[in-house]
């Protein structure tokens, strides 16, 4: 489970995916340097919770200069925002491109099934600033981010068979996976993040099934 | 379909239920008057929608004079708020009192498919201002009334013998009820209210078949 609650950060207009195009510009060793302070601050934030993550601390682990690391992200929040496109990124490319289960190949209701488990690590690893990131409906309704999720669950609703409104199938299962009410379930409710977990691959088997 | 955007109005802090609490200490006549207000407001809303109503419009269908309404709602979001409450209350009611398929006594499918159709009606008539007030993701999940229905749905669930984790399944059901996602597939992607109800429905037989 990652952290307790902080104050709200800025939400993230930038979590706009994909992010390659966005780096094609980066020169090899500054997109080096990049991918290492977010690796960096990926592990101290699985570690510690995002609440005690500091800039000092993600510049020690990276081992650059703590100006490097407030150059590059202007601030606490900005890097917390790259972190996400970081791991977004990494998320999208394991279930576009990656092995299976996740990846292509593999049966399409397992697939669904590790595409949940995957989002609720993500959301269990960077939960409080998903949640201020998608806490405005209309942003994260119509945010590309959510664009690309649904895109890949009615295409694995279809390759399933699934004979319903696979659109309508898609929202519901996108707003069981949404990062304010994971959130509450695991932090409010105390409900263990395997619990919801479970509940993810019996509602995927439900919705599913013919 | 209820109206087109208007500016948000203003959070409900009062949405909690039950109502009757708050009603006691009213006398019959103040009660009454109350009752014609809202009726002719929702009669209003469900004409023109939200964004036509007027505080005087209100006044002339009750015919009572224009002050009446102001003092008894303060302004158009009060009045806004009271007519969701109200609405709210009559919705309760009828799942926890009324006749089936809603009330008590029916099949527990069919309550369930007809607990949604009733919500989406809910959502369809006063959306935005239920969009408004459920904009912020904790105060809704933590919300009575969210408590209220999250309850009557998970006992439905229960009498219609879903084996499932009931808690996590009730989350996702509520999910898809959830007014800023109704508006967003409604308005904003132009699905008929009639086409939801149908998803509603479908997710409900899949949710509950053994």
């Amino acid at each position: 489970m990652a952290s307790t609650p902080t104050a709200p950060l800025t939400p993230l207009p930038t979590l706009a995916l994909p992010m390659a195009g966005a780096q094609e510009h980066e020169r090899a060793d500054a997109a080096r340097n990049r991918r290492r302070l977010l690796d960096a601050a990926g592990r101290l934030v699985a570690e510690r919770g995002v609440a005690n993550v500091t800039m000092e601390a993600v510049a020690a682990a990276a081992e650059v200069g703590k100006g490097t690391v407030f150059r590059r992200f202007g601030d606490r929040a900005g890097l917390m925002n790259a972190l996400i496109n970081h791991t977004e990124t990494d998320l999208q490319e394991a279930f576009l491109h990656g092995p299976p289960p996740l990846g292509p190949g593999g049966d399409p209701v397992e697939r669904l099934v590790a595409f949940g488990h995957a989002r609720l690590e993500m959301v269990d690893l960077h939960g409080e600033v998903l949640r201020a990131a998608e806490s405005c409906a209309e942003k994260r309704l119509a945010h590309p981010t959510r664009g690309v999720h649904a895109t890949h669950v009615a295409s694995l609703l279809r390759d399933a068979g699934v004979s319903g409104d696979v659109q309508l199938l898609t929202d519901s299962l996108l707003a069981t996976l949404d990062a304010s009410l994971v959130w509450h379930q695991n932090h409010v409710l105390g409900m263990p993040l395997a619990r919801i977990a479970d509940g993810w691959t019996d509602l995927v088997h439900r919705v599913t099934r013919c």
